[in-house]
């Protein structure tokens, strides 16, 4: 089967479009046919920073696709069964920090840009009708990511005034919609005229430019709950906006990953800082329930098919995005 | 009435012993001939970066003494009862951030290092009989700190693992009694090998010395919870001792307010970082009672009269001292 993998070299040079072995499933596995993939930053970070241990690894995270073979004592789905993909492997009740051994799809063992995948059954759940495949497969790391940052960690209620400065990712896009659909005040950042303008279609109450002076575009107005994935680049400038008492989540670095903090102003302000990464088995059936209540499907920015690897990353390298890039596989 | 009062100049020139006018109640509040005051590093603080708006200004937020004078329509307290001060003016019930308008007996508003004071009478309370008029004048904005700190912010629980860097502070004491209180184990760090040994007595199990490898000295142990008032000369060592989606408290940064933090650590580690400062009047009740039910005296370092104001901030200034300094008024 062909496959992008990880050959062992860091950075864009590591990454090849081949052959693998078509992978068969172990007792308590599945093996999926995909239909479709999505790209996300750890894709990225795990090219730039991470040596495979085994090189050739397939990397990818998210997908979804159709049961085509199944191990033994597998019996919560069966082939034929239209499924997306947990990526998240090991963490199943929802806790303070994922417990040891959590892993995700991708790295360190094989993951979702191929046109087959085996992961365990527990990590496979029906494709909500409503979804498309290309819906379906871009979803799952990132409104994983989305759903725990703002639920769990955020704790976000209807009347709450939320910040996403760089509203451009995929997570980002969810955390918008995710927000909206609660029934809070949403104010989005970007350097992009275009993505504000899309930004305000997706409902986000007021749209900023990122280079502007974020508290007099507010008219001095601060928020109850800011949402930071952007890194040291605009830390600072979001922790500016917060009320005193108020909760700032971080959960992506992509500009930045060491910032300067005054301790003093940070407890004076009696500020929560909060980190987050991906999320439980326990919050992603949450997060399933949440989308097909609200009827939320991701937004795609662009898809492209697995041999167009570098165009896709490409395009995430340069932020040039709005919502999730995906691929294509059959 | 003699008392120490912060003329208008930042720094010890600033600070000066003398005459100053007797204070009338108003309605609502009582004056207090006190008997006993505690100096905190806010003391401090308002000496070298606060210019007061009305030189002179009596410095000064703790106290204890007997009340002298009641103004209009107050009913709490009558002339000859015995108090204690809760210095917070303002913020009532518990909440994440106090409301606008919160201040502080001692800046902006005179404070207790003098023979009287005037406040409101809903911020006095009855002093517990099993406190000395030392231990009742040094306890109240350390202890009510403590308190909201370690419960409100940190939510601690008896199987917890606490870690105080620098312990020394009438704050840090008041950490380590409460928290062997609930049952937490407890781990201290100090550059003097007395305030190890001090410590040691006072319930800690264990005491490492400031400049150790602490992640050595533990064994590699990680903490739930870290309590953090040195800043940033400690900030990142602290860090380093947290368990994955472990709490983090700062409220404090005598050694240094800016200090680098590693975002993308930060948020793998799924950890939380919480201002906190003062507390509410609610908290103060409850901290009282928490106390008393555990039979909680405050720890003094040392007592002085208030002309010798020079050399209880020289004392805690160069941090020799564990515990409370005080001052003997009448």
């Amino acid at each position: 089967m062909k496959a992008v993998v990880h050959v062992g070299k860091l950075g864009f040079d590591g990454l090849t479009y081949r052959d693998m072995e078509m992978p068969q499933p172990k007792a308590g596995e599945v093996r999926i046919k995909l239909k479709t993939t999505g790209l996300n930053h750890r894709d990225l970070f795990v090219l730039n920073r991470h040596t495979p241990t085994e090189p050739p690894l397939i990397i990818g995270s998210d997908g979804a696709g159709i049961i085509d073979s199944i191990g033994e004592g597998v019996s919560n789905v069966q082939v034929g069964d239209e499924v997306m993909i947990n990526p998240g492997l090991g963490w199943k009740e929802t806790s303070d920090a994922p417990p040891p051994g959590f892993e995700i799809v991708g790295h360190p063992f094989h993951g979702t840009f191929a046109e087959y995948v085996v992961i365990p059954a527990e990590n496979v759940i029906e494709k909500p009708q409503y979804l498309t495949w290309e819906e379906a497969g871009v979803l799952s790391l990132a409104a994983l990511t989305a759903y725990r940052v703002l639920f769990t960690r955020g704790r976000i209620q209807p009347n709450m005034k939320v910040l996403i400065p760089g509203i451009g990712s995929g997570v980002a896009t969810f955390l918008l919609q995710f927000a909206k659909a609660v029934g809070a005040t949403v104010i989005v950042t970007s350097r992009s005229q275009d993505k504000c303008a899309k930004a305000l279609e997706l409902g986000a109450d007021k749209a900023i430019d990122s280079n502007e002076d974020w508290n007099q575009a507010l008219c001095g107005e601060k928020m109850d709950l800011v949402i930071e994935c952007v890194g040291a680049a605009t830390f600072n400038k979001s922790l500016d906006q917060l009320r005193t008492g108020g909760t700032i989540v971080t959960f992506g670095a992509s500009a930045g990953d060491v910032m300067q903090l005054n301790l003093r102003q940070f407890f004076y302000g009696q500020f929560n800082l909060l980190g987050s990464t991906m999320g439980s088995a326990e919050e992603y059936k949450e997060m399933i329930k949440f989308i097909e209540t609200h009827n939320i499907k991701p937004v795609i920015d662009s898809m492209y098919t697995l041999d167009q690897f570098s165009q896709a990353f490409h395009r995430m390298e340069t932020a040039t995005q709005l919502g999730k890039i995906g691929f294509t596989i059959s």
